[in-house]
């Protein structure tokens, strides 16, 4: 038997902790806070890396590779850059056997050595604009590690580009989180909110950032994704400048914008249940599983050849598919394992089905069963995985809406917060006042809604009038 | 005007870095020792890792990420591992703000950290064989580092596997050795020679080291790749046993392999030429690149609609295509450029191959052109890429045979070293002669080729008797 998972309602975390590790997504590191990605984590990372570089190729960027190692003094010339960053910061002081001149950091983003390139590689107005993308490992000591959400390595890509104009560069910014919004929605099944940080949270050296925020299982937020309007920040500090089409010296504009391997965690979390991961089939590296159902090796070998026959066709068809033939265990509990490992469909085969030509199609995201000619099954596998894709955003979202809620009384919003869920609140647009509802209620303003409509009203808190709702959530 | 490069036979060394940086693969770091890739060079790079992925895939590997940092005790398992990597290793002394109790080595390879995981994966005879393939970033403190062929971090992939038996993990050490080298014949177009390497030359911990070596245009040597059988050395060191079919518990079989961005170096050095680059179709970013000739703007509209035209029908039919319709650029300029960034095949349209309904196709491997009518370009363009690659293949297939030479005599091996290629040479088998042979010509055994013949001989040395020839070459 597949031992039952910590029930979501009884420890949330821990069922995390146990699904993300019994689904062979990643286990801890003997390296503090560093996690090792197990294939079938790796191979979900996969997908979404393929998808993401496809979908940046597409809006014109190149992939291009720059150092781990970034000298001590680069991080430095960007003030706000460097005190963000600098408590996180892991040191290289040796190397070849020696005590360096200058120190090394691993990096925890790479603006400043790309800033400090794009300077060779800007002259005029016909460099621009620049748009480049990196797959890379970086390194933050995390002082509270959990695999996937926080770990002190983790991989991702940071785009990194440089622009002519202010509303170039705004319009990059913008663009790309319209890409994550896209990725999140339409591959992770995971509805997103797009919207721009408060000055508190925004990344240290931006002058705008702006995040997607996707709700979890338990009601809190996850930012899956942000995009930072940089403005000439880095240019300046790095002395990046063009000469534009009349002759004159301009600073460059710059974006930076990233996603990490931290969007599987927000996979796990955003369509886990007790029995285990739901994946999404544009992602899953097995979109659908064969389990034969046989008694005896004379049914056995008719029954593995049909399914044979039938893992062939669904390969040919275009579906990842995987034949779960091992003699060693029986069908109850392979089901209960590819469930665990979040497989979207599964088929089972067994004498009685080969005999009346069907077989049944077990849905994991709905728990539904379905019923297809054994011929119908390679020509409809695309149609009932797209249709899986729909149903798990549909329930996704469906979730979302009724965790969220429109509040406008702070001592209401006390009460309600520690219930999870987004809620959508007017405030003073102050630090004072969102620290306050942080240190009160240890929620956190998540974003401003690029889509929140004109809605003027009174700050919960302090009264003050406010433009329109933001939205407030517990996060990860 | 393009500058033109210094001519190979003037100074080699030179040739390869200017090509280096002028054709865009990648320019040095601020942090010694290391290289930025640029989007030309990093293209070149997912060409072959897109590729090797595959094959590695379709012989049943998996990819797995293990962390950078490795706790500084682990190298010190296996004796031979932290004597061979130690002078080169990169120290991670502080993080977070706070000296750690115990360094952290940046990983220069990952058998210990891979190693002392399996440990927790292998039980039992079911488990095996395991087999895992990561592509990362290492670091080795070089000392005389050089773009692409040496530099203190670097791109690869290491596969590490584990097996039941001797026999099966030598097997798999000599099928992904076969993998390498059908990739760098058939996708790099670059010939080598299969071998196993002296006990001198083998890796830090392996019990046998074999590589394929391929002939640079210089006639010296570049190892392309290597595949380590590791005995059980890492699993008595990790302690990785595991139960057999028959209830014995006995240690774990090892591999490594591994190939680099080394191999762009190599790719240009195998078949650069005193233009630039000269890069194999099949890995090329851009095979086919149309240059538009006109003058006047009237000209200018037709000529670049029929380019626009020809573009899209040959990336319909699967050709990497760009088309140069840069209009501060004479087609001479263009011409320079492509073929000093090396892609296989220009297509010349001006409004006289228009009228005639041909165009002009130029081959960078060979300097052939040949003329094509329009409507067969795009039906024709794999075919001629094809014929490309195996163009280039023969060529430095040619080039290789020429300078390969049966020496008997060491006094004539001394005076022939000097001007390259391979010496297909008796050796005692001891390393007192193989040293000798270094310090007195600066050329190494290579490696002992697997398809040697039968040849017993006399060590060119020695006098002493040896079974085959071995390769000796001076090498990168």
């Amino acid at each position: 038997m597949v031992e039952k998972l910590t029930s979501q309602s009884v420890d949330y975390p821990r069922w995390y902790q146990e699904v993300v590790q019994r689904a062979d997504l990643a286990e801890n590191a003997p390296v503090r806070g560093a996690m090792i990605i197990k294939p079938y984590g790796y191979g979900l990372w996969e997908q979404m890396q393929s998808v993401l570089d496809r979908m940046f190729k597409e809006t014109g960027h190149q992939n291009a590779y720059f150092p781990l190692l970034i000298p001590e003094s680069f991080l430095k010339k960007e003030a706000e850059h460097v005190e963000g960053f600098s408590p996180e910061l892991a040191v290289v002081t040796h190397a070849g056997g020696k005590r360096l001149e200058e120190p090394y950091v691993i990096r925890p983003t790479s603006e400043t050595i790309i800033w400090d390139t794009f300077r060779n590689w800007i002259q005029s107005y016909r460099d621009l604009p620049l748009l480049i993308n990196q797959w890379a490992n970086v390194v933050r000591w995390e002082m509270r590690p959990r695999l996937f959400l926080r770990t002190t390595e983790f991989l991702w890509q940071e785009g990194h580009t440089a622009h002519a104009s202010e509303e170039e560069a705004h319009e990059e910014t913008i663009r790309m989180l319209g890409v994550y919004a896209t990725f999140a929605e339409e591959y992770m099944a995971m509805p997103v909110i797009q919207g721009m940080k408060t000055d508190r949270e925004k990344f240290a050296g931006a002058v705008k950032t702006y995040s997607i925020e996707a709700m979890m299982g338990d009601g809190k937020a996850l930012q899956a994704g942000t995009s930072h309007d940089l403005g000439q920040n880095f240019a300046r500090a790095f002395d990046v400048k063009y000469q534009t089409s009349e002759g004159k010296e301009e600073y460059v504009w710059a974006t930076s914008w990233g996603v990490s391997t931290r969007l599987v965690g927000a996979l796990v979390m955003a369509h886990g249940d007790d029995q285990g991961l739901v994946l999404p089939p544009r992602l899953a590296p097995i979109q659908t599983v064969i389990v034969p159902i046989y008694k005896g090796s004379e049914q056995r070998s008719t029954v593995i050849e049909a399914c044979s026959v039938m893992e062939k066709a669904l390969q040919a068809a275009g579906a990842r598919t995987h034949l779960d033939d091992r003699e060693q265990f029986r069908p109850g509990f392979k089901f209960n394992e590819w469930e665990l490992k979040g497989v979207p469909v599964r088929i089972e085969v067994g004498p009685r089905d080969l005999e009346r030509g069907e077989v049944v199609l077990a849905f994991r995201h709905s728990g539904d069963k379905k019923s297809l000619p054994i011929e119908a099954v390679a020509t409809e596998v695309m149609n009932v995985l797209e249709e899986a894709q729909r149903g798990l955003f549909e329930k996704a979202l469906a979730a979302r809406e009724a965790n969220t809620h429109s509040i406008d009384s702070f001592d209401e919003f006390k009460e309600r917060i520690d219930g999870g869920g987004f809620f959508l609140c007017h405030w003073d647009g102050t630090t004072e006042t969102e620290e306050l509802i942080q240190q009160q209620t240890k929620a956190t303003i998540r974003n401003l809604p690029l889509d929140a409509p004109d809605d003027p009203g009174r700050c919960m808190v302090t009264g003050n009038p406010s433009p329109h709702r933001v939205i407030i959530s517990k996060a990860y």
